[in-house]
């Protein structure tokens, strides 16, 4: 397919990436921000055009902007019978109806950021707005990825959540933790391996069996000494505390 | 050396693998719970003691029991001269004061349960009560990992405390999302390259560095939304505010 790309964020660039090894022809990638826009063209090797003066002779658009940019698109982007899809998690892909009769979504379900080394797998959450678009969609996504899901607005929206949960809150755990090895003089570094390891183990074991620690076992002793631990670092006190009672509410769940 | 492990727990089994494949002599493994102690002798084929008949020749007892037997220790275990440690992370070297002159710690940083397909990467913070027994028990973590590091019982606390953060926390993230995706009929599995990527990304960036997503672009119609999203969710919603919370002071605290 010949593809044009509006945006020069993340998502911009890792779609272009995986759009230049599949055999797709990326024909332009257009944005508003001057500067970025020749970063993105030049990594790569592609001609850049400004908004509106975009190729319009392409087979599939992918509008790769920020939500709040998205809520008001049909103020300045039109592409009447061409197919146009957005990548975002939280955004209806109603907001396409006011730029085309073809639209849909195509969600990269991954944390995405510019000069990453080599672009991880990424799930694709897709939908369209008649069952001829979610098809092309689809198989555009297959041509990228081997795992694609169709997902309406509902669910991508409920994955997204979801993706919050695992991704931001998890890596917020692990930042809190590096400021307090950090503020303690000690090696953030020696707590890879188990990070690694909590990770891997959940491929083969549910998360909820493979908990250990003083929490789950309600060892209250070790909590107390804990928290009195944590008297100089209010913020990870709070985390733990709510973090403990979770996952102690959970013991009372199964049984 | 010439070991003799006390404990039939997950530290015991990962222990007794790896001092069977490091080329260490595994005399005996000695507990009181006896369909445990027959189980872990019978997977590594090595004789088994009740408490306290075990092989008195050992050069190292390995005392791989919960933090609640360690603290009467003393009552029921006296092995005088000879080599003792304990591998708990947040229980002073001092309980085995009662048991041995020559005494220490060997705490496996690394979550290990019984069953596991292969013992993964082991960081060990070692200790000992004097500066030759301290050398003895770092040589002998040294031939299990090339990860060993001697911490202090207060930094050894504190490393336990982080451990507790990055795995039992995270891993409580897992299991409200996966719990979150199944009440809402939808695939967790998806979120597996998310979660991998997550990760990674922490071994060539700061978790710092690294965050994305709502809560650090102080998004708050996407969080008002999820929030929303959450009502019949209590305990996800809970620690959604939380550690959006959390996230949001960062940005306050780094600008």
């Amino acid at each position: 397919m010949d593809i044009v790309i509006i945006g020069t964020g993340n998502v911009a660039y890792a779609l272009a990436g995986l759009i230049k090894k599949s055999g797709h022809i990326l024909l332009e990638v257009s944005g508003r921000n001057e500067s970025e826009l020749k970063k993105i063209a030049g990594a790569f090797d592609v001609p850049a055009s400004s908004i509106p003066n975009f190729n319009k002779e392409a087979d599939l658009y992918i509008v790769a902007i920020s939500d709040d940019a998205l809520y008001n698109i049909g103020e300045w982007l039109s592409l009447e019978r061409k197919l146009v899809v957005h990548t975002a998690g939280s955004v209806s892909k109603e907001v396409l109806q006011a730029v085309s009769r073809n639209y849909g979504v195509l969600y990269p379900l991954q944390s995405l950021k510019k000069g990453m080394k080599s672009i991880p797998e990424i799930p694709f959450l897709v939908d369209g707005n008649t069952a001829d678009d979610l098809a092309l969609i689809r198989d555009f996504a297959l041509s990228l990825s081997s795992k694609v899901e169709v997902a309406d607005d509902e669910a991508r929206r409920k994955l997204h959540l979801a993706a919050v949960v695992v991704n931001n809150f998890t890596n917020h755990l692990y930042a809190l933790a590096e400021e307090y090895c950090k503020k303690e003089g000690l090696s953030f570094d020696i707590l890879q391996p188990l990070i690694m390891e909590t990770t891997h183990r959940i491929k083969s074991m549910s998360p909820k069996t493979a908990q250990t620690g003083p929490a789950i076992r309600n060892d209250l002793s070790t909590k107390k000494k804990q928290l009195d631990m944590l008297k100089n670092h209010p913020e990870l006190r709070r985390v733990y505390e709510v973090m403990t009672e979770s996952i102690v509410s959970r013991i009372s769940d199964s049984g």
